[in-house]
């Protein structure tokens, strides 16, 4: 049916036809011995949503996951991670390929200076855990791969817009998703909210069910992305 | 049927009719923000079939449960709970009526000293994490309650028995049951294996489902229980 393609091909379900789209989703495991580890609260729901948005709009997608309770989308093709550091080596491995970039795992900031390789024993009254920055995903990848269309995530639990907007400049990304987390919002619930802001705008989604969020949001950037593509052209 | 109730009640399907059996099972998550925490490998799947196999074996049976992946075992009443303090105090609620203890949570034995309200922003590029230890809740448990038949897990990555004996007798319980957890083994795995060590004796269960070895330790509890309380019968 040549008439229901083309008609097809004017709907989301095709916005992003044939593009190549890495995500990044769920939390970091940092070890502190073979036991224990510090990670974050990030169930990997929205992630997950975005990235069978984006195979329900036609994008071939690579899903570069932390440990979840998730299963990997239908169309989806995933790698589970376990540091933020292995997540960062599984997130180059892929993006030379990408078009576009969605960052939306919570990648812990600090990771333990020295893992033991025992279980740390219970002997001292005090533990005194020494932690450095880890390497920032979104800003390597930026800066190995300049032309990746990247969307960025954001998680506060204050000051939403001014980190949003700060963090868009700051890393010289494409666009960012921001979402609040104050008191436990977000976390591991089926609906969330997202202030979805660019170099010349920004747009409110208002809470609802995740997937269809990540839909809506999935549209945002598709738009956002083709524009780029077109003034590229034209400057051509 | 009177003789098939006598029959059943000679099997271990009714070893433990009538008791009130309490289990903890599966981490603690231990808050540094409102979004990062320390938490554990504990997938509570062993906890979870200790709890099956004594509520099979006749028990009323509460699980207090950190946060796992796994629905609640039929006839089983279940809480969940976060912290290894939040843990603490609802064992202690339900230990007053019970008549066996078997604590196979992965309790963190420190948790941060203070608690960030808002989310710790990464502008340093190190991080100095104090951290005080926990309450223990066996050793609590057994010091409000000493005529609390007590069973504890251990979960070594090196010198198992020499670490499950010492444990038994420095925290005075009942019995324990150890395993390896060295290169990970063990967690979130199907299987596992147990070194079950008591007062005058000891025994292995090799490697083996976790609901074969669930129901394995449940009778070689069971029996140490009936005998304890012949015992107690032949003293008075």
């Amino acid at each position: 049916d040549i008439v229901r393609e083309l008609e097809n091909g004017c709907t989301s379900s095709a916005l992003l036809h044939g593009l190549k789209v890495l995500i990044t989703a769920g939390p970091t495991r940092e070890p502190i011995d073979p036991v224990r580890f510090l990670t974050n609260r990030s169930s990997g729901k929205m992630g997950y949503a975005v990235a069978r948005a984006a195979a329900q709009m036609g994008a071939e997608v690579m899903l570069v996951s932390g440990h979840v309770a998730l299963d990997c989308p239908v169309g989806v093709r995933r790698v589970i991670t376990e540091s933020a550091a292995d997540m960062l080596y599984a997130t180059c491995e892929h993006a030379k390929q990408a078009d576009l970039f969605i960052a939306t795992a919570a990648v812990a900031d600090y990771t333990p200076v020295d893992v033991a390789d025992r279980k740390i024993k219970k002997n001292a009254a005090t533990l005194h855990l020494e932690m450095k920055r880890t390497t920032d995903i979104l800003a390597t990848i930026k800066q190995e791969y300049p032309h990746l269309f990247t969307v960025g995530f954001a998680a506060e639990t204050h000051d939403l817009m001014t980190y949003a907007r700060s963090k868009l400049e700051r890393k010289n990304i494409d666009m960012i998703a921001a979402n609040s987390v104050a008191g436990g919002k977000a976390f591991d619930q089926p609906t969330n909210a997202l202030e979805v802001v660019w170099k010349n705008g920004h747009t409110s989604l208002p809470e609802m069910d995740k997937q269809q969020l990540a839909e809506a949001l999935m549209q945002l950037v598709a738009a956002q992305y083709n524009q780029r593509k077109l003034a590229q052209h034209d400057n051509d």
